[in-house]
């Protein structure tokens, strides 16, 4: 039942459901947007057409059928929830065993249960990647500060290291110097990662933090759903980085979104931080 | 110049070079301590024949050299030093160019380093499981608890996520629930990533901790020397996963240190943790 309404935002928290209802407006794209109590930020929140719990699939399902919209989005971060209260609520809908299975697999597996979950009704889900592709990081991303050659050695091995964990449902980043592994990211985040880096890097040899070099390296995983589960990165990802002492920033080209482009690049020069975009060699080149 | 003399033990931090002195002492094997100033523990440096700084090569050099040591051994952790201290203290003897390539490769070359070093001069280096093969995890251990389905699912897939990391000199263990990756651990060490783990656990929808399951997995890398850097738990380590939330530990069978055997097993009893000891794919088999 794909229709001829408007496109859904179905809203977590963060900057990018706010750039991305934006966007559409700026562009007289007419969008509804429901906002996931205890997630949405409040600016957005009071610009919703609708709220309703994240778990409480009866209301958000209710409203989309009223809204009768051409494309869904699911967008914005939802933190994990807890296993008992997601088998609650898929059990509404399907097989307790079934959504057991599902939820043993990973958060992957989760959010793609959301997709499938909507697609059987007939919708039609989009990224917003395709709604807003002036999000994504493109090829030619660049700031002043260019990768040197020990910044290049380690954008390549934590590639290399990305695409081995990319079989295993965990993280999209890891920060590496040199060849030298420093962190990889589990459940808590981009942020908690650079600052265990820098909380460690402050401590060996009882010496102040300062700049040591070694590079974020962030990218969508093999296989990954980009509409749901898009890597991101933005001003505080550039401040946490220059807090944990690194040189710069390694993207994936065409596949991670960059929140508020122009500040974050400008922030990563006022730190001195390279920020480029790298191809993704398991990945589909970028359309543009 | 491998001597006649006793077994040199070069001791770091922790309870290791204790439990391997206190070892040797009963079983009749003379051995002499160089203590690393700021590493080794109180009661080991009373008890030391000699101290030293941990990058002071001449000192330690000489040392050897007066007490002609049939076996070396270097025992407990030295946290990773800083590159410029390493540089310096390693380019006292080496050419700066050669010295900065072995330590860009990480922490497992800087440690094959020092043996090559100790080899380059004669000395039979050995590792703590050689002279003290009783301080191994065998594949008989185990404690009240039994690891259930869900348990060997994560045990398992733990064991193929530390073999695909192996390559990349990063940590010797994760925390895995069934099929999905909680923590990779890093430098920072284990009892560290643990606490992790407990951290966010607690903070997901707000919930105090609970025993949310999950498993432990630590394990030497494929190519390990297990003579300088062999995985190690003990009553600590079982105390963070419980603390965690954990279900239970997994090791390396025959390459892996338990400190403390029996504290170590009493302890994950009382907490109604597992605790086995699993075969590595990837290692030779333990010979005994």
């Amino acid at each position: 039942m794909t229709g001829a309404g408007p496109i859904a935002i179905l809203a977590g928290s963060g900057q990018l459901p706010i750039q991305l209802v934006e966007h559409l407006e700026r562009t007289g794209q007419e969008c509804r947007v429901l906002a996931f109590r205890g997630f949405a930020a409040p600016e957005l929140r009071r610009r919703a057409d609708a709220t309703a719990d994240l778990l409480d699939l009866k209301t958000i399902m209710a409203t989309l059928e009223g809204w009768n919209p051409r494309a869904v989005a699911l967008v914005g971060a939802v933190r994990r929830p807890g296993f008992s209260a997601l088998l609650g609520a898929y059990s509404l809908l399907r097989n307790r065993q079934e959504v057991k299975e599902v939820i043993a697999r990973g958060d992957d597996q989760v959010l793609r249960g959301a997709v499938m979950l909507l697609e059987e009704r007939g919708y039609r889900v989009v990224g917003a990647h395709e709604l807003a592709p002036g999000l994504v990081a493109p090829m030619s991303l660049r700031g002043k500060r260019a990768p040197d050659a020990d910044d290049r050695q380690a954008v390549a091995f934590g590639l290399e290291l990305l695409s081995s964990l990319s079989a295993f449902d965990i993280g999209q980043a890891a920060v590496v110097a040199r060849r030298h592994v420093l962190a990889v990211e589990g459940p808590e985040g981009t942020d908690r990662m650079l600052r265990r880096v820098a909380g460690f890097r402050q401590s060996w040899l009882g010496l102040r933090r300062r700049r040591e070099g070694g590079v974020l390296i962030k990218a969508a995983k093999r296989g990954q759903d980009l509409r749901v589960d898009m890597p991101a990165i933005g001003p505080r990802t550039v401040t946490e980085a220059a807090r944990a002492g690194l040189s710069g920033i390694a993207v994936g080209a065409g596949s991670t979104l960059i929140l508020e482009q122009e500040k974050t690049l400008r922030l990563a020069d006022a730190h001195g931080l390279f920020l480029i975009a790298v191809d993704l060699p398991w990945m589909e080149p970028p359309r543009d």
